[in-house]
C-alpha cells in the first residue's frame, strides 16, 4: 500500500494534549544532559524518555537546563516516559511512574506508555534500577514472566491520569489484536501506540487501524537500523536506509539529506517520529523537515522499500535471555 | 526458516486425548452427511466441524452413519467443533456447546475451540442459527462488537471440560501475543491452536512458539487458496499451490499427487491438517500420505514458497461488514 503525499502536521491531537510530531528519542544517547538541553534550545518540544533507557536523571537535568536556557515553560514541552516490564502489577505502576517523575525532576508527564506487552517479575528499585530484561537476584540471568493481564496494568495506568501524574496514557509495541483486547475493558483508550516504523517496516495496516481507533502513532527507529548495529540486531542491513539509492535520489531531488527524507516520510504518513541523535548538527537537521514536501511519486518509491524488516523484535532478542515472546507472530 | 524432514506422526498427544493428524474439514462441504460417512468408512478418524459452517446436523448424521457402517466406536473418532463469535459471553458458552452437541448427535466433543478472537454481540439461537458475522435484528447488516475479554470466555470454556462436555479445549486464529495473554490467567492451557497453514503461509515462528508452549497446531486450508476462490478471497492466487512447479516436481519425484505433497508437508512439520473435500476419490487421496517421506531438499524447496499470503484474514473480510479486526497486524 502506498501512502499518498499529504501536508505534515507539526502536532497530533491527544485527548489531553498535543503531541509534537518530531521528538528526541533518548535511548542510547551518548550525552543525555547536553543533547537534551541543546535540543530544547534548538526548538525541539518533544522528549521521548523511558525508565529502561537508564538515563532519566541526566535527561531530567537536560530538560531543566534546556527550559531555562531557552526561556521555555514546562507546559510548552511534551515529555513521554514508559512503564517498564517489571512494574506491570497494579501495585507497582504508580511507584514506577513517581520514580520516573523524580528522576526527570518533573511533577507530571505528558504521556506515559506501557513499554512492552511483556510483564516480567517485579524487581525492587533498591535491588536494581533500571532492572532491564532479566531477573537476577541469585545470580541467575534469566527472564521471569509475571502473569499480569493487560487490563490489570491498564487500570492502574488510568489511575495515573485521574491522579494528575500523567496527562495521557498509551502503549508501545502493541499489535492490533492486543489493542482490541485492551479496548474491551478500558475506561480511557490509549492515546498513542509507539511502534517501530521506517520504510523497511511500514506497518501500513497497523497504522491505519490505530488511526481508525483514534490512537496516534509514534514511530521509533525512523532512520532504520542505526541503533541496532552495535547491538548486533540489524540483521545484516547495516545503515541500509540512509544509503538506499531510492532515498539518496529523493534526497538529491529535494536538496535534503537522506535522514530528512526518512523523517519527512514518517510525519507525512500522519505519524510522530522520535529520531535519536547524539550530534548537535543532526539536531538541527532532524527537525528541519517542514519546509518541503514529498510528492506522491516519492511516497510510491518509498513504499516499495517495505520489506517487513523488524529490528526490535522481542521474539528474537528475548530468546537469548530464556524468554519466548514472539509478540509480532 | 526451513523445516527439516522428520517422520510424520499419525496422532498428536493432547492433555485428554490424541489428535489424528489428518482430519476432514467440514467448511463448505457440498454433501456433508454422505462425505462424512464415507470418510469414516475409508478410515478417517478426525472430523473438524463448527457451528459457523451451518451443517452440524448433516455432519452429525454422517458421523452416526459412518460409525455404524464402519463398525467404529465413538471413542475411536475425534470430533472438533468451535464456539462462534456471538457466544463469547460466559453465560452463552455452555449453551452454544450443548447446541452443537445436540446438532451433531453427540454427548461430548473431543475438542472445542474459540473460533476467532473476535467477540460479537449475542444473537439468540431462535433469531438466527448460525448467526454468522453480522447482527441483523433490525435489518442492519453490520458487525457489532461485544467487549468480552479472552479470559472471560476461556474460563467458561474451562468449565466445559470440568462438566465433561468436551475433553480438550483450544483456540483458533490466535497469534502468539493473544496466546500469551490467554496463558496468563488460564487454569487449563489451550490444547490446540488452529490456524491457516500452507506453503504460501508457513507461519514458522508461530508454529514453533505453540510447540514450545505444548500447544498442538492444526493447519486449516492445507491445500492453499482453493476454498477462497469462489468467495473472492484468493487474492488472485487461483489454485496456485496445486499447480506450483516446485510442488509438481516434488509430486512427480515421489509419484504422488500435488495435494498429497502439500498435505504431507503439513504433517511432516509436526502439525495436524484438515483438508476439505466433497469428492470420494480425494478422500482416499488425502489420507494416503503416510507411505512416503519428503526429504530435506523437498522441505527446503517447499520453504521457498512462503510468501506470508493469508487468505482467511478478518482484517480484510470484516471491513465490508463494518468490522475492523486486523488480528494479524
Amino acid at each position: 500500500m502506498s501512502s499518498p503525499s499529504c501536508p505534515a502536521a507539526t502536532t497530533l491531537p491527544l485527548p489531553n494534549g498535543a503531541l509534537p510530531t518530531v521528538g528526541l528519542g533518548c535511548w542510547k544517547l551518548a550525552n543525555p544532559e547536553a543533547i537534551v538541553s541543546k535540543a530544547i534550545e534548538k526548538g525541539w518540544r518533544h522528549i521521548d524518555s523511558a525508565c529502561d533507557y537508564g538515563n532519566e536523571v541526566e535527561v531530567g537535568k537536560g530538560i531543566k537546563k534546556g527550559l531555562e536556557a531557552a526561556g521555555v515553560k514546562r507546559s510548552d514541552l511534551f515529555v513521554t516516559s514508559k512503564l517498564w516490564n517489571t512494574y506491570h502489577r497494579p501495585e507497582h505502576v504508580e511507584a514506577a511512574c513517581r520514580k520516573t517523575l523524580a528522576d526527570l525532576g518533573l511533577d507530571y508527564l505528558d504521556l506515559y506508555l506501557i513499554h512492552f506487552p511483556i510483564p516480567l517479575k517485579f524487581v525492587p528499585f533498591e535491588t536494581r534500577y533500571p532492572p532491564e530484561w532479566t531477573h537476577d537476584p541469585s545470580g541467575e540471568n534469566v527472564m521471569v514472566p509475571d502473569p499480569v493481564s493487560i487490563s490489570e496494568t491498564w487500570s492502574a495506568m488510568e489511575s495515573l491520569v485521574e491522579k494528575g501524574l500523567v496527562k495521557d496514557i498509551g502503549v508501545a509495541n502493541f499489535n492490533a489484536a492486543l489493542i482490541l483486547e485492551l479496548l474491551k475493558k478500558s475506561k480511557i483508550k490509549p492515546a498513542v501506540n509507539q511502534i517501530e516504523l521506517h520504510p523497511h517496516l511500514s506497518q501500513d495496516r497497523l497504522v491505519e487501524f490505530c488511526k481508525a481507533k483514534g490512537i496516534a502513532v509514534t514511530g521509533f527507529s525512523p532512520l532504520g537500523s542505526g541503533s541496532y548495529i552495535e547491538l548486533g540486531m540489524d540483521n545484516g542491513q547495516g545503515v541500509g536506509l540512509l544509503k538506499d539509492p531510492a532515498v539518496l535520489s529523493i534526497a538529491a531531488k529535494h536538496s535534503k539529506s537522506p535522514a530528512q527524507i526518512l523523517l519527512r516520510w514518517g510525519v507525512e504518513r500522519g505519524n510522530a517520529i522520535i529520531p535519536k541523535t547524539s550530534s548537535e548538527g543532526r539536531l538541527e537537521e532532524n527537525i528541519n523537515i517542514f519546509d518541503f514536501e514529498l510528492d506522491d511519486k516519492d511516497m510510491e518509491e518509498m513504499a516499495k522499500l517495505n520489506r517487513n524488516m523488524r529490528y526490535n523484535d522481542p521474539g528474537v532478542f528475548c530468546k537469548g535471555m530464556g524468554g519466548d515472546y514472539p509478540i509480532w507472530d
